[in-house]
């Protein structure tokens, strides 16, 4: 535990959430006023931006603004994906952020980000020890996926369950204004854990949840999906809502949409990088002959910020904060996490996990939740997610358009 | 002009939109105010529900819950696609609206949709005129794609316009956050008429506006496309953000996405009907070897009303309450509009228009407004619009999720 003087170097990394930058508000506004914080930098598109010695000096912004980055979703000081070798391997990397480190002062340093941004953290700090260069090095969790190990969940995946439970509860009653059969597949992100696909469920919390819910953690069988969507139709006036996980796969382990990309060719002859809601809507509209559509969150469920949770908001804040308060207290090589507390009433505190514990391991939904032969969503989950969408928490209108954060952006002059 | 006593039925047709229960709201709390009005119905699934007397009491509802249609997405009484042909080729639908008016002395018919709906109320209008039953019938505009004719813009309109301007802005931010090449492309509804395309623009006011727009109002130039899409990237660090109509056609009149279809086949053999905005990223993906994505609004633009505008609700709401004034005080054979009164200061005030003029006239972005060789839409459309999407209005919260209408649905027994 060292308590050190000098400066904090704060960086993103991988893909942005609707509340990434609620944890760079609270490292910059705790960073600025720590007295062992002698400079407050933020690297451009991550660890490249220190890589590049390009980081924006934080200082010279206005408070208003670092307020408002709470609110504004995307990474505002850009993101990169770049794994880092294994410095026994090849250390060039580290031995050139040790340089810029030491020309700088750099004696804090924050990476926020998932899974491998956790590895990369976890590298760095461990070089960085080795090396005896004195640094305090905390990893500031983020995901959408909720993938993350050690922490009751991750920053940003209520900000995305919120959008996603909300959409679905308005596509819900958009889809079945006809009197005539319908079958919606609607398709969230998540590769590897079905957190978000789960979200869905949360509709249902307002009456209007899927009908069917497919989450990667378990085999997809095209066949029985087929037959699951005619049971619900059987029953329900021709009329059926299923949310799948881009990342659901065969028993033979092969991705669906991957499945769509080998066959499909567009009318320029390109492949068909179709999603996988798609080709299953298109799947259904051929076996059944029903209208389909097939839906795609894309882009919008991890930037929907104008349905970003309050709860996920002040606790990713809180996040940037304790992350700091750690680093200045002596802490290192650690990565922050929520603990939920017992009783009741919802509420978290923050702790500290080992670094090498949060890199690289992936925590996917229980598969206890996972009903009604593997197409429905337990309550346990909702008694699990339902605390963390509360509140809302959204830019400031201007013109009744959000007023996002307008960074100055100013380089810190190359010595 | 006529002063009748009886009851009301009113339908709605066509496509939703995020506040067209705003209009059943006016419609039904003006309804049951009325002394002319003995009792008010809802039909089921439009005019379909007066053919087959499938009709529900409103009377039966909750205050409360009528109240909250103004923020409830979607038809709530159900809608249909339903053409009624000439009464001089195929009187019999026509004949058994008059029977089933007379049964029950429906008195006051209000229909809510866009061109084709208001092609089935001018049909019945006529017809109940010519048969000599004593009928006040108005058309209740109702359509996002803003294309009906003689109403300054059409409710529903301005709600998808703030969806679409806020989205846009929150992908702007998201699509660029890496320091590599990436292309987005945006695809908004409206086949023939460019206007929800064009409400991307508003996002500028935000300083997040699109690269490019492309309306279906001209011709489509795949080549040219490219070119444009590389040109911005050339001066924008290789990151550029399009938005497409989804009936934007080349010069031989073929929609793009129609070209899609007749060529894709996905991996089950099926003919992948992809998005226009999912060719387009893959076209410019290999031309470019950018990374690129598709993106497309879907039924959330339409359906998407947390993010409605208030200014659209109200209006919307007070378009069914005039509807049911007109009617009482003797008007018929008209549709209810909007005209933009004089003045720096937004203001509206309620016209009716003949129901003929109304019904299958289509209309559209002005050219003179679509600007930069067909790639811009200029100021003069967000000095129109943004009036428009002003202010917000939306369900309350339970659970922070959308606390929607639920209505009882009694139908009325039959006669």
């Amino acid at each position: 535990m060292k308590n050190l003087k000098g400066a904090l170097m704060f960086a993103q990394s991988g893909g942005p959430t609707s509340v990434i930058n609620a944890s760079a508000a609270g490292v910059f506004i705790e960073g600025l006023k720590s007295s062992a914080i002698t400079a407050v930098y933020g690297a451009a598109n991550g660890i490249k931006g220190v890589l590049d010695e390009n980081f924006y000096d934080i200082g010279k912004e206005d408070k208003k603004e670092l307020n408002l980055l709470k609110y504004t979703p995307s990474s505002a000081l850009g993101s990169v994906r770049y794994k880092l070798k294994d410095a026994s391997v090849d250390d060039t990397d580290y031995k050139r952020i040790l340089e810029v480190f030491k020309k700088y002062n750099v004696r804090y340093f924050f990476y926020n980000g998932g899974n491998d941004s956790m590895d990369t953290c976890n590298k760095i700090s461990k070089y960085l020890a080795t090396s005896g260069y004195d640094c305090n090095v905390i990893g500031v969790p983020k995901t959408i996926d909720n993938d993350l190990y050690g922490t009751d969940h991750c920053p940003g995946f209520a900000s995305a369950a919120r959008y996603i439970a909300t959409t679905v509860m308005e596509i819900n009653l958009d889809a079945k204004v006809y009197d005539t059969p319908m079958v919606c597949v609607i398709e969230c992100m998540g590769r590897h854990a079905g957190w978000l696909t789960a979200a869905s469920k949360l509709a249902s919390v307002g009456g209007l949840g899927p009908d069917l819910i497919y989450l990667p953690e378990v085999d997809f069988d095209v066949d029985k999906f087929v037959e699951d969507v005619k049971a619900v139709c059987a029953k329900n006036g021709n009329k059926c809502i299923a949310v799948v996980s881009e990342g659901i796969k065969n028993k033979e382990g092969t991705f669906i949409c991957e499945l769509v990309s080998q066959g499909a060719r567009d009318s320029f002859g390109h492949a068909q990088l179709g999603g996988v809601a798609a080709t299953l809507a298109n799947l259904i509209k051929e076996k059944t002959g029903y209208k389909t559509r097939g839906i795609e969150l894309s882009l919008m469920q991890r930037c929907g910020a104008h349905l970003a949770s309050k709860v996920d908001v002040e606790e990713t804040f809180k996040a940037g904060r304790a992350a700091v308060k750690a680093a200045v207290n002596g802490e290192t090589d650690k990565m922050v996490c929520y603990k939920r507390k017992d009783g009741d009433k919802y509420a978290i505190e923050y702790e500290l996990l080992p670094l090498e514990l949060a890199a690289n391991t992936e925590k996917t939904v229980p598969l206890e939740w996972i009903t009604e032969n593997n197409t429905n969503i337990s309550d346990e989950f909702i008694k699990y997610a339902l605390p963390l969408i509360q509140g809302e928490a959204k830019a400031p209108l201007e013109n009744s358009l959000p007023r996002f954060a307008k960074l100055k952006k100013v380089f810190v002059e190359k010595k």
